[in-house]
C-alpha cells in the first residue's frame, strides 16, 4: 500500500504530536519559516516607503505564499486519518475542519484571493488583516503553551473577576472625573465614556499626556487611580505567579510515584 | 400554605446562597442584564454627541428600570426570612435592610427620583454618580469573590504598610524635588503638595508627561524615585502572589482527608 | 519606690515590645497623630495659596510640637533601662542614643531651631526637609514590618544583582540611544548621560514623553528597551513573591510543633 | 618551584573558583573598582560641558587604563592551567580564551588603540560603545548570579512563548490601529511597522505620548490593547516568581538530608 505508507511519512512530517522525539520535523520547521517571512512581507508591504515600485514582487510573493498555504491546507486534510485523536471517531476530516487550528489555515488562505483579483482598496485592506492571524500558527505548534493554557485557565474565574473589578473601578473613576473637570476640559472629561479614555490610560499606568486632570481635585482622584492602578496590576500578577507554581508542583508531583 | 411556598420558591431565585446547583437562576441572570443595561444608559446619557434629543426615552427607560430596582428591592427585604443567614435571629429584615449590599441596592433606586422630578442639575449629576453603585451588586453574586477577599485579608497589614511606606516615599520625592525645582518651576514644583501630584505620576508609572523636572539634579532624583516605582510595584505583587498560594493550598488542604 | 514605678509605667506606655496586649497605647496613638499632624503642617506651609497670612499661626504650631518632641525625647531616653534589649548592656543610653530610632527622633527636633531663631532662608527650606523624617517614626511601630524587613533581606543578594543589572541595561540602552540619534537630538541624546535620563524613564516604563527617540533605529533600539523594561519589573516582583511566600510558610512551620 | 608558586599565589588572588572563604580578593576588587572608574570615565567623557578642556586627561587615563586591562588579560591567561576547570583538558588556555568572559575581556582592550592612534570619528564612537562591556565583568564574580540564570533557565520556554505571544498581541494591534487611524495620522499610524511603535509603546505602558490614537474607535482598540498590556507584565512576572521560589526550594532540600 504505497499510497497509505505516503501518507503515514507525511502524516509523520506535519504532525507534531506522532513525532517520537522531541522538537519540530523539517517541513514544520520550513512551513515555521514560510509563515514568519510571509507575515513580514505583508507587513513591509503597508509601508509605501519601502514597497513603492515592487508592487508586482509583492503580488507575485503572495501568490507563491498562496498556493503553498493551499497545498498545506489540503496535504493536512489528508492525512487526518493517521491522527489517533480523529481516527477513531466518525466523520475525522469534517471534525478537522472545524477545529480552531484548521479554521485559522483556512483564513490564512484568503488573501491570496484579493492578490488574484482586483478587489477594492477596503476590501483588500480588511483581508490583509487575516494574513497577521498566520501566526497564531505558531502557537499551536509548541507544548510549553500547554502549561501557560492550563495556569490561566485554572484562575480563571479570579482572572475574570479582577478584570471586571478593573471595569467598576474605572467606571467609578470616569464618573468621579467627569464630575471633576468635566466643564473645565469638555473635550476631554465631558462625559463618562470621554472620561473612560483618561481612565483606562491611568489605571494601566500608560499615560500617555493628551488628557490629565489640571484641578486640585481632579489631581487628588487621579491619584487615588493611579494607585489603585498599582493593585490592577499586582492582582493577576499574583494570581497567575500561584498558578504557575501550582502547574509546576502539579507536574512534579506527576512524574514522582 | 400557598404565600410560604410563593416566598420559599421567590427565596431559590433570589437568593443565590439558596441554590443547589452552581451558577445563577434566571431572575438573578435577567436583573444581572438590566443592571448592565441601565449603567450602560447612564454612561450613555452623559455624551451629548449621543444622547441629544433622546431625553424623553432616556427618561422613560430610567423610570422603568427605577420601578423594577424598587420590586426587586422589596421582594428580597421580603424573603429574608428564608435566608438561613438571618432567619435564626431576631430583627432579620432590620439586619438586612443594614447590611453591605442592601444598602447599595437601596442607593440604586435613588436615581429614579431626580428622573421624576425636575432637581437642580447640580444635584442630578450627583446622583447620577450612584447609579455606577449598581454595578457593585454584580459583585456579590461571585463565589470566587472570596478567594480574593480571603487573600486579601490574610495580608491587609503588609499591602497597608506598602501604602504607608509608598505615602513616605512620594512624600520624601515631592520635597526633593520642592527643593530641586520650586524656584525653576514654581507652577508644578513650588509647594510640596504640588510637587506631590508629580511624585504620585511617577511612583505609579503614569508619567502623563505634564510634569518632569528639567535640572540634572531634579533629573537625578527623579530617577531614582521612578527606580524606587518598580519596587512600590514589586512589594504589594510579591504579597499578593504567596496570598493567593496560600488561599489555593489551603483549599487543597481542606479537600485531602 | 514610686519615681521607678512611674518609669516603669511609662515604658508601658512608650515602648511597644513591653506591651502584652497587640495594638499600640494610648499615648503612642496619640504621639502617631501628632507627627502626622506636624507632617501635614510641614507640607501645606509650602503652599503659599493656603499659608499666606498664617505666618505667625504655623510658627507658633511649629514651637508647641517641637517642645512635645523634646519632652518625648527625653522620656524615650529616660525609660531606656527599663527595656530588656537595653537593660543588661553596659552604658544602656548611649547604645540607645546612637541607634536609628533614637538619631531620627533627635533629627525631627532639629526645625524647632528655625522656628525660634530667623534663620536664612535657604538653611530653612533645608531644615523643613528634616521634618518629612518624622513620619519615618510611624514605621517603627509597626511589627508588620518585620515580614517585609525579613523577605527583603532573604533576598538581598538577588535584588542587588537585579539592581545592577538594570543598571548595566540603562548604561548600554543610553550608549545606543547616543550612538543613534545623537546628532539629531543633541540636547536629549548629545551624551550618555543625557540618554540615561531616557533610560531610567523607558526601563521604569514611566515615559514622561519629554524624551523619546524620533528615527527608525531610534524606535527599534528603544522597542527593546522597553520589553527589557518589563523584565526589570517581573524580575524583583518574582524574586519577593516567592520570599514573602518563605516568610509566611516559615512562620506557619515555627507554630507547628 | 617559585614560578609554580607564584603563579599559584597569582591564581588564588584572581579566580574566585580557587578561593576558600567568601567575597572577593584585594586584588578582584581593586579590578573592579578600576572597571567601574574607567566606564564612569567614558560615561562622562561624551559630555562636552564635562570633558571640554580635559582631552589630554582623557587620553591618558585611557592609556592607563588600557595598560591595566592588558596586563590583567595576560596575568588570567597565565594561570589557566591553575583553574580546575580548565587544568585537565588538553589546550586549557586557548579553550579558555574562545570563552564568553575571556572575550569579554579582550573587547575590553580594544578601545586602547582608539586613544594611541588618531581614528576616524565614527570608528572612534563605534569602540566607545565596548567600554561598556567592561561592566559585564561585574556580573560573572558574583555568585548569586546563578540563582537567577537557574530562574530564568528552568522557565526559557515559558518566557520565550510569552515574549512571542506579546510580539503576536503587538502585530495584531499595529494592523488594528493601522487599520482605525491610518488615513488620520498618515505619519504615526500609516503603516503596520509605523504603529508597531505605538504597539510596543502601549503594551509596554510606557506611554511616551507622541502617538496616541484619536478617533473613538481607535481610543477603543487602544484601551483593549492597554489592558492586555497588564497581562503582559502578569505573565513573566508570574512564571519568574514561581522560578525563584523553586530554585529557593530545591537549595533547602539539598541542604536538608
Amino acid at each position: 500500500m504505497p499510497r497509505q505508507s505516503l501518507r503515514k511519512a507525511l502524516a509523520l512530517q506535519l504532525d507534531p504530536e506522532l513525532r517520537s522525539e522531541p522538537g519540530l520535523s523539517l517541513t514544520n520547521k520550513l512551513l515555521m519559516a514560510l509563515i514568519i517571512i510571509a507575515a513580514t512581507a505583508a507587513i513591509i508591504e503597508t509601508e509605501t516607503a519601502i514597497s513603492r515600485g515592487y508592487d508586482l514582487q509583492f503580488r507575485l510573493f503572495e501568490i507563491c505564499v498562496g498556493v503553498a498555504f493551499v497545498i498545506e491546507y489540503l496535504a493536512r486534510l489528508w492525512i487526518v486519518p493517521e491522527s489517533p485523536q480523529y481516527a477513531e471517531k466518525s466523520w475525522p476530516r469534517v471534525r478537522y475542519a472545524v477545529s480552531f487550528a484548521a479554521v485559522v489555515d483556512l483564513l490564512a488562505i484568503i488573501p491570496i484571493v484579493a492578490a488574484f483579483g482586483g478587489g477594492g482598496s477596503v476590501v483588500l485592506r480588511f483581508l490583509r488583516l487575516l494574513r497577521i492571524i498566520r501566526l497564531a500558527k505558531l502557537g499551536r505548534m509548541s507544548r510549553a503553551w500547554n502549561d501557560i493554557v492550563t495556569a490561566i485557565h485554572s484562575r480563571r474565574h479570579e482572572l475574570l473577576l479582577t478584570f471586571g473589578l478593573a471595569t467598576i473601578l474605572m467606571l467609578i473613576s470616569s464618573t468621579l472625573l467627569y464630575w471633576a473637570e468635566g466643564d473645565l476640559q469638555p473635550d476631554k472629561f465631558g462625559s463618562i465614556p470621554r472620561s473612560f479614555w483618561w481612565a483606562v490610560v491611568t489605571l494601566t499606568t500608560v499615560g500617555y499626556g493628551d488628557v490629565y486632570p489640571i484641578t486640585a481635585l481632579g489631581k487628588f482622584l487621579s491619584g487615588l487611580v493611579a494607585v489603585a492602578g498599582i493593585g490592577l496590576i499586582a492582582m493577576p500578577t499574583g494570581i497567575l505567579a500561584s498558578a504557575f507554581s501550582d502547574v509546576v508542583q502539579a507536574r512534579k508531583r506527576a512524574k514522582a510515584p
